[in-house]
């Protein structure tokens, strides 16, 4: 304790910036700054574990600021303790390809360990963050090497706490009993639309001590400086909640408009801006103005920090020694390589192996591949029989205390909580030594699209196990079965999107899946049983798209995806034997790979020349982009039995083959150009 | 009270029927039903003010069965009072365009309010349901004249519970007082996962009673007929409360698997379902069985429920007599008419008329339009100043003890809960009597899929103001930046998403959006300034596309719409000067809507012969169908003012320019064929 006028000075310092920055931008958030700085600097100068000069040091405590339109006050912390962030940095808020763009995105920013702004994620994502270094801590800690025992430290605000995800997350993190995990909730009275009293008047401290976390109060946020130090030290005697500590701050503190709305989304006014440097003893006529005296403080912290981790080197070194596979699997991990040879155990097919759900294969790929991919770490949003994504031998992750499972256990029951799962894998990928991956039905990773984006913008390693994919769920009906969404996550740019058609595709999903470490994967997989097809192989499939039958002088390509392209193979016989057509059959099971390989390949697959037909159970939406006529279901399905439900939709080799005929017909005499050619390149 | 064998009876008949359904269909939930037969009894029999022969009255109770998939329940309960739905109906679950599908869908199935199964969704339904009675309440009763007295009562389970826009919902209806609202939660410990244990171990009553509402436990649900009765008469007590009642239940009580995951989501296996028959006298060999005595129990509560309605009629009769303009206006809103010549408020605009941001259109159009459509009631997600959702002398809907608004105020505070506003919004619609909206920034709408594939689903007339609609928004930057938005909704059947480019444009998607009963309107509305169009007429732009700028033996049509369709405007005189090119400029704001055009129409817009080029700030996808080649952004936009973000994705005419040349050189020799003339009829 026994804080100075120093620790004051660094308080006001990073209001003062925070105003600066905001009036050059004029755009921007000052408030939530300015009524946070106190915290902030109580934990980053105390608490938080960390050296600047190594960001990406694994055993640095990880701090989220979930409320991310506050970025300022994180950007100023970073750029005072000596990151890799200038003050011109600073001055560049929200300017283009600037360090400091308007919310704060993992990739951009030295420091930033996940993207936030998008509310209630960044709650989430600190709950994943606290998972992944419990299992980290219990896989690779031993006796006398505590090498992983970082706390995940986050910042929330009225906006967060409002958000689903964050109520699905603090429920999940109170039963997890996750003590490494302390969040602030900045409790300032005012959100967008003014007085939370017109919308949120909710007991906050209640509802968390409901989900089981440990709860406390600092009353007055803005000043006792000594009482957010004692709150923090409790939570992390705490071992066995997480810990939530509701901090009552005024937002803009300082400012002519403090505690009020006005400060929340807009720059100061500059005679504003001018009265709280007078007000703060800073020269009101100065900008960007940081003393001396602040570096000094916060670089003496820094350095303390880098003697922690030097000392940690060390420990890791005779880690190294003593525990030699360990420290090698860690190290490998750290670097995102998957163990030499792992993809052998990736499961093939011949067609002559019987026919299977892409739901069972998945699960295949998962038992064969868990015990070389020990990074793997996975769920289920309670529909864990449905999505077939434990491994037989697999071990909860729970606290011990439940007699459930282990630390060490790589099983997640995620509730039925979707959106919370997406935002909790952001934050297990971001910590750096595990691939996550979460089960649900297709139709309910839309629960977590807010999640998902921002797996896809930061660039997280992160598996959506989404079966039931279609109509071909059958009986639980129109609620259940998709129509919109393949075209919602193929329009998300950096996120792969695979249906494969059989086994040796799903193969193919998962080694594409794991070896992107930047790019997230929804694979789309049946309920329903589909055959092994011919000239299916996992080295054909990586590229995307492929031809499942070629055809001499084909009158027509037919291009599909999934359980539908076995309907395709069936319709070329009919096809043959009636209209006296030749098809050929395209399988496309990720149109992002695709679209990755040379033009070169994909003319070979979707040749000029020869008109096609893409044929998919579901909206026709960007089919185009691949087809010449489409096939598809642009309305909600239908419930019962799944043969009965593609048949009302004529989804049978005779409704393809109708259309397939009505396709020829209208590009007789058109010899039309493939749709792989364009006039010009995308921005991608 | 006094509960008799009759009661047992016709609570183990609808056990029974459930075992047979789900036997028959081979397919669905048996134990929920199984569990909650009692509750459900108690509640319909003894609470529950209905007409099962006048399913729309519009002071019915409303009952929701969050837990759709526990749906034979009501199923059952509907027909054994009286419905339209017959025991064959029963038989005939979970099959082909049957009454009785998978999950309760509003539409198919008389007596159904809501669609239900995507968890979380009916408990906040219900929230809206009562918002709405609240509100409808506050405004048509009077002295001596209580016309709009209905409850909602709702019935959620722990899948619900723990989804976060059920958390949101719960919020809201706390901090609303929503005495009205009454919920069952089934507390059986099941879910799909197994014990509830594993994932679910918070306190949900503590959390319910933290956000306000008033809590009780009925501990032997299975059996204490007397407590659940007790329990329900007491939450009608409580006025300025919403209620929720957990009841302790035994998931399919009765099969030799109860208590298990077992009876979850599986028909039970003969002998077991023979057993229970037996347990529960009847007999083990028949199926479909609904003794008489049981048809006479609930006949008679039927015939209660007519009378009740019978009663409120002469009480309309007087009220008509009495209050004449009110009863027109009660019956005007019910059959969903608008008020003769509504439409001539809708603002228009000349081309001299200055630019303004589509927000702040959007908001002239609130303002003009709030006072002869009384039946508009909205908000926003805390967005209210940047969405522009509050006319000026709007009031508040809250309760009147907070001193910041009245039941009968049109204006909701939404809080940071997109989810839980778009599931409220539906239940809004489902009463009957509003046309519910609500802001968001687009980005955000995202968080509420869930909700919004619902509002599709049922037809629910509810309508998106979602601002900030591209990288037009600047400085946020691309956590906030829609890319897949449009394309995700627009593959979105039954959906009307709407980019209107100028003021005529964005009144005409108000006119369509308000006149469209059975369908729901997404209207992505600038951050930014745009200029009225020429030839932009609300006549034109309610036929989803038209021609700007129309001209002769023109070399490319450039098709846009939002802002971007001033930037194509923009283009042709450079495209003239520059490289002497003829292009036609053709704004197409709401797909849906075009494609309903007859085919003459839209091959005049987009005539055969000419190549063209979509201009759109976001993914391409789907662009295909109404353009030859497409410029858009099929990557994440950036943080900066935003003329500069247009600027570095050359957004500007020199870009667009670059790009027809492109595509005017490459049909160089080719006269194209619409993309409006398609070889075959899509499925809608
Ligand atoms: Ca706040
Ligand atoms: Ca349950």
């Amino acid at each position: 304790m026994g804080y100075t006028k120093d620790d004051e000075l660094a308080i006001n310092t990073i209001r003062i910036l925070a105003v600066d920055a905001t009036s050059k931008a004029n755009s921007g958030h000052p408030g939530a700054p300015m009524g946070l700085a106190p915290a902030a600097h109580v934990l980053f100068n105390k608490f938080l574990s960390f050296n600047p000069k190594s960001s990406s040091w694994i055993n640095r405590d990880r701090f989220v600021l979930s409320n991310g339109h506050g970025c300022l006050l994180q950007y100023c912390l970073l750029h005072l303790f000596g990151y890799d962030l200038s003050l011109d940095d600073i001055k560049n808020f929200r300017q283009i390809d600037s360090k400091t763009p308007g919310h704060p995105e993992m990739g951009d920013t030295d420091g930033i360990e996940v993207t936030t702004g998008p509310l209630g994620q960044g709650f989430a994502n600190a709950v994943g963050l606290a998972i992944a270094q419990a299992n980290a801590a219990a896989e690779f800690n031993q006796d006398g090497f505590d090498i992983i025992t970082n706390y995940t430290y986050a910042i929330f605000g009225d906006g967060c706490a409002m958000e689903g995800v964050a109520s699905e997350a603090a429920s999940t993190a109170g039963h997890l009993q996750l003590g490494n995990l302390i969040m602030i909730y900045d409790d300032n009275h005012i959100s967008i639309d003014g007085d939370t009293n017109c919308q949120f008047t909710e007991d906050v401290l209640k509802r968390f001590d409901a989900y089981g976390w440990h709860i406390q109060h600092v009353e007055e946020g803005n000043t006792d400086l000594e009482g957010i130090e004692a709150a923090i030290a409790k939570a992390k005697e705490v071992k066995d909640k997480p810990s939530v500590i509701k901090v009552t701050t005024t937002i803009g503190y300082g400012s002519k408009l403090q505690g009020t709305g006005g400060v929340h989304g807009n720059a100061l006014k500059e005679d504003d801006a001018e009265q709280i440097k007078e007000k703060f003893g800073f020269n009101p006529k100065e900008h960007f103005v940081v003393p001396q005296k602040v570096y000094e403080l916060y670089s003496k912290r820094a350095a303390e920090g880098a003697a922690v981790e030097e000392k940690w080197n060390q420990l890791l070194e005779k880690y190294g020694q003593q525990h030699k596979e360990l420290h090698a699997e860690l190290l490998r991990r750290q670097a995102q390589k998957l163990p030499e040879g792992w993809e052998k155990k990736l499961p093939t097919y011949k067609p002559s192996d019987k026919a299977n759900a892409s739901r069972k294969l998945s699960e295949a790929v998962l038992e064969a591949i868990h015990e070389v991919l020990p990074e793997l770490i996975g769920g289920s949003a309670d529909l864990t029989g449905s999505n077939n994504t434990r491994w037989k031998n697999a071990t909860d992750f729970q606290p011990p205390s439940t007699g459930l499972g282990k630390w060490s256990g790589r099983y997640i029951r995620y509730g039925v909580r979707e959106h919370s799962m997406g935002a909790i894998m952001n934050g297990i990928s971001a910590y750096g030594l595990h691939i996550p991956f979460g089960g649900t039905f297709l139709n309910f990773v839309s629960y977590a699209a807010g999640a998902v984006r921002l797996s896809s913008l930061s660039h997280e390693r992160v598996i959506w196990v989404a079966t039931h994919d279609s109509i071909g769920l059958g009986e639980d009906g129109p609620t259940h079965q998709p129509i919109e969404t393949l075209a919602h996550f193929r329009a998300l740019p950096n996120m792969m999107v695979w249906r494969p058609a059989d086994g040796n595709e799903t193969s193919a999903a998962y080694y594409m899946a794991l070896t992107s470490t930047k790019t997230p994967s929804i694979l789309a997989l049946t309920r329903q049983n589909l055959p092994q097809l011919e000239n299916s192989t996992i080295a054909h499939a990586i590229k995307g798209g492929y031809t499942v039958i070629e055809a001499e002088s084909a009158d027509i390509t037919l291009v599909s995806t999934g359980s539908e392209v076995s309907l395709c193979v069936d319709t070329v016989k009919l096809l043959k034997d009636k209209h006296n057509l030749t098809a050929r059959v395209v399988s496309l099971p990720c149109w992002e790979i695709f679209d990755a390989q040379d033009k070169e390949y994909r003319l070979s697959i979707l040749p000029d020349g020869i008109p096609s037909l893409s044929v998919e159970v579901m909206s026709t939406l960007g089919w185009e982009r691949y087809s010449h006529e489409q096939f598809g279901l642009n309305r909600f399905g239908a419930s019962g039995p799944y043969k009965e439900v593609y048949k009302k939709f004529e989804f049978t080799p005779e409704g393809v083959a109708k259309r397939a005929v009505a396709t020829v017909d209208f590009y007789k005499g058109v010899k039309p150009r493939s749709p792989v050619n364009r006039a010009f390149q995308q921005l991608i």
